[in-house]
């Protein structure tokens, strides 16, 4: 009976890559419907640009009407978004690096090595407010724009923010085009690398690949994985992408395997519900 | 580069269990479009009872058609359905046999034992007019009857077909409920008692799952797998157990994973088109 911790991302990554906006109350509405499950740990919103993704308008307000939110973290972008995550008390933010130049321009019109500097004052700035600190490392394994990427060169970049203190690592693959193999590959090679390193991973489903990475992560020791309720969103800026691994798909198959998570696939299958409502979309995931 | 087998069950197991029923030239449609991807491995149709099984009628027909059928199979439910399979020079056969007595009896009215007394007569019969043979066992991990199967009572059903000389035994998980830590430790077991024999593994991708479940199977050293194209089918008599694994997902995986197949995926989509248009159906299956 093994322990897995599930990180919802539902409410940040699966609505900011849909087209209908949604409001603050409506994102509310899906919050609370996961906290009914019994999931833990949400990626309710980030702080970014009202213009540039209109989805995480007012994520501030959000917080505002949530009680409680030490388990919940929120994406920033940058020192102004750390600043925002500060004056509203977010307790854990996620920041990102897609791992390939071509991938980083896209994102946020930064080199890797732009991005790795400015991350090490938000982590360090972070670390000194005591605020917890993940580090997506998108684009992991496949790059939609240089194919396939090295191994070596992640793990390098993987060590440099762990040498800025960074508390978690997510490792991402962005557009779900990793194989299991190379999954196993990467997760235990990063886990032997960095001992002490907390790591958690982040799988699409576009190839109908999601489980299979999840389970050849697991064989790799890897305890903590994110998903979204319904496979809701995707990623604006990485062709083909959509499809996040559906929170029910995974829940069901650590269920299978008797792996607890604490969450409850009814009133997952009933937040899935609420989701599809809120989205107006047919969600993908095949455990409903 | 390894070289994995995979043994398109459409014709059969897919077209089977929807409600259209396709005439035999619409089934070679389907068939020629399959060929067309460079699949060597089809299950083309079975010689049931046309009342029990009116998609399968005139199966006999359907082979009349076809240029060679040297790496083709069709099941056969008892000895009447051996008689035309030799009448059609018919070059492989599959039975089937479902390992728990209620799916057993719900099947085909009878107990395991029943069945197994059967095959050896068939298996036997088979194995003397040059024709090779493959036994499904079908909910060998998990009944929806009996729920969890035993993996040692499933070893010594295998142990008498094997006695039997069945050249192949096809581990089934009919209902798509298996996780893929239990298909890995069955499959290594099986192997490690059974050293000569060969065995391959068909999966339901009912919870996501199907894909999960190939991984260990070859990580368990299975060379061998069945699938259908854009994820046709079921089992009529095992409620929820709709959706063989996709062909095309299955196929997408090796590739990414550098395991030919020698099937060519773009015209594997093109098959999967001919198929939803054969049977006006929404395929699943998410490589497309």
């Amino acid at each position: 009976m093994e322990n897995i911790i599930i990180n919802e991302v539902g409410p940040r990554d699966g609505l900011q890559n849909i087209n209908k906006v949604l409001s603050v109350d409506e994102r509310l509405t899906l919050i609370r419907a996961l906290e009914e499950t019994g999931i833990e740990h949400i990626e309710i919103g980030s702080f970014v640009s009202d213009k540039a993704v209109p989805a995480m308008t007012n994520t501030g307000g959000l917080i505002n009407k949530l009680d409680n939110i030490d388990n919940y973290s929120v994406l920033i972008p940058n020192k102004k978004g750390l600043d925002e995550a500060k004056i509203h008390r977010v307790k854990e933010i996620c920041t990102v690096l897609c791992v390939t130049d071509s991938m980083n321009q896209k994102n946020i019109n930064q080199t890797v090595d732009e991005t790795l500097n400015d991350l090490k004052l938000i982590l360090g700035d972070s670390s000194k407010n005591g605020i917890r600190t993940k580090c997506y490392v998108s684009v992991a394994f496949h790059c939609p724009y240089e194919g396939k990427v090295d191994s070596t060169y992640v793990e390098a970049v993987v060590g440099q923010l762990l040498d800025y203190k960074v508390d978690e690592v997510v490792v991402a693959d962005t557009i779900g085009a990793a194989h299991p193999k190379e999954v196993s590959a990467l997760m235990t090679s990063l886990s032997s690398t960095y001992k002490d390193a907390i790591f958690s991973c982040h799988f699409h489903d576009t190839r109908a690949l999601g489980l299979a990475n999840v389970y050849s992560s697991l064989e790799a020791g890897i305890k903590k994985f994110d998903s979204c309720i319904g496979g809701l969103g995707g990623c604006p800026f990485a062709p083909n992408s959509s499809g996040n691994l559906a929170t029910e798909d995974l829940v069901g198959m650590l269920e299978l395997m008797n792996i607890t998570t604490g969450i409850n696939l009814d009133k997952l299958l009933v937040a899935r519900e609420v989701a599809s409502k809120l989205t107006n979309l047919t969600l993908k995931g095949r455990m409903y």
